[in-house]
């Protein structure tokens, strides 16, 4: 049955009005009375501008206060939000606004010459202000089975998807997250992960949900993080591991310890390395480890800060609302084997837009057959070994790159390491490693370092050096560009 | 869309193994784990005596440990739970037991004499642990849309009716709780309300939900729920208004004060007197005062401590998911305006059981027409001026006038009979009966004659014998001038 709340941020208007919503680094703070009038004339300017309950409105923006007002003014009217990433091409952008058939086009200024040639009416962000106001018809209520926002999502072959999320998702993201690592009145959530990017997005809607106070930054600045922790009470941080190991290369250089009233480093992104953990944990920094994809509206399986010693490299358990299972080659895999990750729960998507074929292929009895590999031990708890389509298999060895990664980067010469399969005609593939150093080191030397610390097989056949590896937005390993790096030097 | 969710004790099982689930005053202890074997061990002595998916088991006891096991036991089945008040006499047993379509009565053996004359198969909960086990197929997961509890309330008129909670309100009443109170890794609950009533019964959803502990007391002790406080940990309770007098009047004999790990006084059934909130604010006790029914599957409505004082007298406003309004006369009431209070959301009962007139007429657009007549204050702050034109509530259960005066009157020697409620310091309140007689007939032989037809809190405490009721012109009983005489009667 469709449940139907009110809309939260009204709620949190008329229950908290005086509340901090939302705070900056440069000091503008905002409380939910003033934020709910900031969306509520936003909107009216929306309306002005033609926007209406069933409209499909693109944004395209960094984190910003107004990307937050301009996400909460698309729900009072009723409008679906589809959000762009900013570090794509035009032609990408072109694509996804297509696909998700928008209307209109929102956009920070500063990306309005690369979209102009997008055909599609475009207005700023920054200019909306000067439009005139119209009157509309608030949502005062949310159906939780209607969809919200779309964020695109590349799958192994074809074109991206597009993710549909309805409010429910979103709410019970938001509640699975509050279960796992409770709530206090003295919380403020800061996500330096981009609000293009679910887990970036997710932020508002639990600041909105839960009444909290969201620290907005426009990307991820250590400085500007450890100060938001050590001054300005940040309680919880959501990080990709890259962001984590520049925060406590700062905090060695500093000699910075967080304050206790810090209380969770939500780790996301993809499975972190050890020795990044060892590190966290005699920081005494309480790392949440989690893992999830744009199709579960953010994380949907936690480790606690508890457990990360006795289960290291764990992504942890389902969240309270959440299932998870591996499918092995025949029926459910046992404890130990390895299979594909599936999930189940209400903040898992229903499906990709226009895009049924996508949607069914995704989907098994219910459960979302996520593409990724890993395990569960015989205490339930998942170890992601990698992506499914980054899996290397050689001379019927299957190779994953995230154990072999983890093992160049435990090495003091090491700062970052990538490891990705070269077509191979004897083996069918094998592992290339692409390296980043910190102090000067050899290949001969990395290769002596790898011995007995993998098995032959899994040892690196090729080497490749770097400056630096490539990364999206949100800080996720690119490594189809290593791909692209490899296809060329074979050309 | 239906909502599927893991069993919520099975996921606490998983997640939180070692986590303590259930305490006792006896220091009779349990894990998450314990609780999860001993439901299922007592789900299999059900299957053993016949209960299956689909089965309508009755239960008639007082809070325990046992009665706790068996919920959970009875959900793993499948089985719809009907809850019985153990203060009810065995007519009415009787009735609820035959309107809810109940297959077995599972009752604590000190009501097995009482309940024996019932016609329906019994069976003790404290003997079920000799009967042979027979597997069973556990229900790993929930649909939030299906009903598993039935808790009899009655109306102003006509017999009882069986309120039906789906799961999804027992858990969407878990989740506007905790996102009013917060969540803490450190909190334990302590209901001394009985399970047979909704209040205590979302305590133990509650404790299965947030991987919480609940302090199981067997009824109200002032003594026992102080020792708890000071010595045991407990940092929320929940009361009605007489518990709360009694706590602080034990503190006061006693010279306590409660530790600030003591966060959260749930105060619920009915409106509590100013000066009883006024005493408890002296005292530090952070008292929650909220507005709830059978209906709304616990409160729907809370008042924080931060406003108790502003606000005094308020019930407060809607939780997260639940929205409030006044019905006037003609559409919605301004504020300070009395009128119907109506509430809204996904905790609401979906309705009465096999009563389609009841559900139909207690529900407008979505909105569940309450009877309770109330108003709100300029900022939305909730007051109740009185529950459903004459409920009594004594001691937080609910008597209604036209059940005490449908046993008055089916005596030959009485001619009409109205009962009223008269405040009583102790109880809030206590029935009173105002009679006219057809033939002689003594004040005692009344009192005998209730005896077993009504439960003893509802039998009435005062007698007056009148010539006539007070009437309107239409012949409509004109309470209020009863309420007159009382008044009179003091001064």
């Amino acid at each position: 049955m469709s449940e139907i709340i009110p809309h939260w941020l009204q709620k949190q208007a008329d229950i908290s009005p005086e509340h901090l919503a939302l705070e900056t680094p440069e000091g503008k703070k905002m409380t939910f009375l003033e934020l709910h009038e900031a969306a509520d004339i936003c909107a009216k300017k929306l309306a002005g501008i033609g926007v209406q309950a069933g409209s499909r409105v693109a944004v395209l923006s960094h984190n910003s206060i107004g990307m937050v007002v301009l996400v909460h003014a698309l729900s009072y009217i009723g409008a679906t939000l589809i959000l762009l990433n900013t570090r794509l091409t035009a032609a990408e952008w072109s694509f996804q606004l297509k696909d998700s058939e928008a209307d209109l086009l929102l956009l920070a200024a500063k990306y309005e010459e690369q979209a102009s040639p997008l055909g599609i009416p475009v207005q700023t962000i920054e200019k909306l202000p000067e439009q005139e106001s119209q009157g509309y018809s608030r949502h005062t209520e949310l159906d939780l089975d209607d969809v919200f926002s779309i964020i695109y999502t590349s799958g192994t072959t074809g074109n991206p998807k597009g993710v549909e999320h309805t409010y429910g998702n979103h709410w019970w993201s938001a509640i699975g997250s509050a279960l796992n690592l409770g709530l206090s009145k003295e919380d403020k959530w800061l996500s330096p992960l981009p609000m293009f990017h679910v887990g970036g997005l997710s932020s508002l809607f639990k600041s909105a949900i839960y009444g909290m106070p969201l620290y907005v930054t426009q990307g991820f600045d250590e400085e500007v993080v450890q100060t938001a922790i050590t001054k300005h009470g940040v309680t919880i941080v959501s990080v990709v591991t890259v962001m984590l190991q520049r925060l406590m290369q700062l905090q060695e250089a500093e000699g910075i310890t967080y304050p206790s009233s810090f209380r969770c480093m939500l780790l996301g992104g993809g499975p972190a390395p050890l020795h990044v953990l060892e590190e966290a944990k005699q920081r005494r920094i309480p790392v949440f480890q989690s893992y999830g994809m744009t199709e579960t509206a953010s994380q949907i399986v936690t480790l606690s800060p508890e457990d990360s010693i006795r289960k290291l490299g764990s992504a942890g358990k389902a969240l309270v609302p959440a299932q998870l299972r591996i499918a092995g080659d025949s029926g459910l895999a046992k404890p130990e084997e390895p299979g594909e990750i599936q999930v189940k729960g209400p903040m898992v998507t229903k499906g990709y837009y226009r895009n049924p074929e996508a949607t069914e292929a995704s989907f098994q009895e219910g459960w979302l057959a996520t593409g990724d590999i890993g395990y569960t031990d015989k205490d339930g708890y998942l170890y992601v070994l990698d992506r499914r389509k980054d899996l290397i298999i050689s001379g019927g060895e299957n190779i994953y790159p995230a154990e072999v990664e983890g093992v160049l980067t435990s090495h003091p010469c090491i700062k970052e390491a990538a490891v990705i399969g070269k077509t191979d005609d004897r083996w069918g593939a094998v592992p290339v490693a692409f390296l980043v150093k910190d102090k000067e080191i050899s290949t001969e030397e990395m290769q002596d370092y790898c011995q007995g610390k993998l098995a032959r097989y899994k040892i690196p056949k090729h080497w490749r050096w770097l400056d630096e590896l490539p990364r999206n937005a949100s800080n996720k390993l690119m490594r189809y560009k290593l791909q692209d790096q490899l296809g060329e030097e074979k050309a």
